[in-house]
């Protein structure tokens, strides 16, 4: 009989087969954007989005599952190019945790909606009986309103485009993971979560005609860019010179065998833009504090009109790495890192 | 230290406190009702809400997790006055989940989901490790848009009102367990997990001035009544010989030592009513297959002028038994049926 595995929830390939594959098709729904954009009637258009945290431990250097909750669906709607207004949260609380860190966690979140300029407005509490769950789950949903005249998608893509990320990769899932096998660094790795919507506006500010953006969580660098490409049918070439990562991500990494294009983030996002608005892009995100790395890491091609002896397969993500070589750049296939978020 | 315990999930009055006392003032939002109402600019007035569902188990004479979660986020929208348009669906699912029942689930949601004619638009699925969850968690959120003119809350409530049921109380209690426990009943006794939105657009057809509506989901019939009364400063009178109960749900309790009135619900709604639409709105909602057993069960009344020698105290509801005499109703105090949803 088949099982549900640890892989299919930890932003892969596996878990893009389950929703592409059975849920979507169930529910008629598109399978893998960020947010619903839905039509309210007189109300005009707006993204409606949800996401549950299982992050395991809840506490990590930088956060914890708190803010993570509330950001991550901020970001999914600033990603999909809507103003977040209202969040919900709900929980599944285990019986036996400890009313301080829930107060410690709720607190938590109650910054965070603060420092996103968003409210909390609505909520649910559940608990489940001990071993029957792991301490808290949080669901957070959001709805958001689209801005005027921005159409976001990976239709928009055209050969010539630029590809952006806004900061360091990697931070938030080693963060984790060190908490998790107890490692320290130092100086510490802390998670880069963070609300991405004051970010998004001014991106928007400077541009209206960015074709797409995503936050690269669950899957990280890697498998958002492939999901893109793979959306658009056209070529992303990506150098790796250019890739921000810092010495104790990438030092974590050779330790913990990772690679820091698969790890997930929680306070960036990746951008694909026209090519005559990237350097002033890239300019106006630096002047973000959550952004100050901004960079363009690479460009989209056609691989009809590449000029490559054996042209690639729309789709293609290749990676020009360091070393000179070229590799192609997929989805993670199984499970690198459980419960990242 | 304080930990959590079952009963801050069952619907009473623990749950009640953890709510009111620790989440909804951190977040600074209202505590009990079904949905919030949001204001999103151009858009309107917006209904918003969620709801985790933890039901063990999974499957049960009438339903499963899976029209319940849908039907339960309708419900919550129904009743606070909007027209349900869109639901996400979030799963947590334990590692090692048959993919089998989790396609019953997710098709079972579908179907619920036409039945209620509302979109799921947005999906999230976590796995959890083995022994970390109980087969499948489902958040379900939705949004709502505010029907024109209809303006509901504890606040418009006047004494002489006319308290409404839908239909049968505990049903869907009775059925999870009876589930849980191993025990059939003759007939059997089904979940009456059901839409409410055709029912609650036909009642505010007939009458816009309905003071507010409930569905009575944990914590019963009971609960609800308790949560009402208080938070409108007057007094309701039940009068026990009114209230629906089946005779196998009446069976069933006095065999598990259960109270009716206590028991979770999850297809009918709780109104209170101008007097003068009182008989009207029965007869309208008679005439709905899930609600025809709709029936006044009370009243409300001022406890200053109640002209009894002791006037209760304002938010007091008063059950008038069947034998004769005069019980006072309080919510639930701590757990009578965990995760019952």
């Amino acid at each position: 009989m088949e099982k549900v595995l640890l892989g299919h929830g930890s932003g892969g390939r596996i878990m893009h087969s389950l929703i592409r594959d059975r849920l979507a098709p169930a529910f008629e729904m598109d399978a893998l954007s960020d947010a619903a954009i839905v039509d309210a009637g007189s109300c005009g258009r707006l993204a409606f989005t949800t996401d549950s945290y299982v992050v395991s431990p809840l506490f990590f250097p930088g956060g914890n599952i708190g803010d993570l909750a509330v950001f991550g669906t901020v970001n999914d709607l600033s990603v999909s190019g809507a103003e977040p207004l209202y969040i919900s949260s709900g929980f599944i609380i285990e019986e036996g945790f400890s009313m301080d860190q829930l107060e410690k966690i709720v607190s938590t979140m109650a910054d965070a909606a603060k420092r996103a300029g968003v409210r909390i407005v609505t909520g649910d509490t559940k608990v489940v009986d001990r071993g029957k769950g792991d301490g808290i789950f949080i669901n957070t949903s959001g709805i958001g309103v689209l801005r005027e005249g921005v159409s976001l998608g990976s239709t928009m893509i055209k050969p010539g485009d630029r590809i952006i990320v806004s900061g360091f990769i990697g931070n938030h899932g080693v963060s984790v993971m060190a908490e998790r096998n107890g490692l320290t660094f130092d100086p510490p790795v802390l998670s880069d979560t963070a609300p991405l919507n004051g970010l998004v506006k001014d991106m928007l500010d400077v541009c209206k005609d960015i074709r797409i953006m995503r936050d690269p969580t669950r899957g990280g660098v890697a498998t958002t860019l492939k999901e893109i490409a793979s959306e658009s049918g056209l070529c992303f070439l990506i150098d790796e010179r250019t890739l921000p990562v810092t010495g104790g991500v990438r030092g974590a990494c050779e330790l913990l065998g990772l690679d820091p294009l698969y790890i997930a983030n929680e306070g960036i996002l990746i951008a694909v833009v026209p090519q005559y608005a990237s350097d002033r892009l890239v300019d106006a995100m630096r002047r973000h504090k959550i952004a100050s790395e901004s960079v363009c890491i690479g460009e989209v091609f056609d691989p009809a009109a590449s000029g490559l002896v054996t042209a690639p397969a729309s789709g293609t993500v290749l990676l020009k790495t360091s070393a000179g070589g070229t590799r192609v750049i997929d989805m993670l296939a199984g499970e690198q890192l459980p419960r990242i978020c």
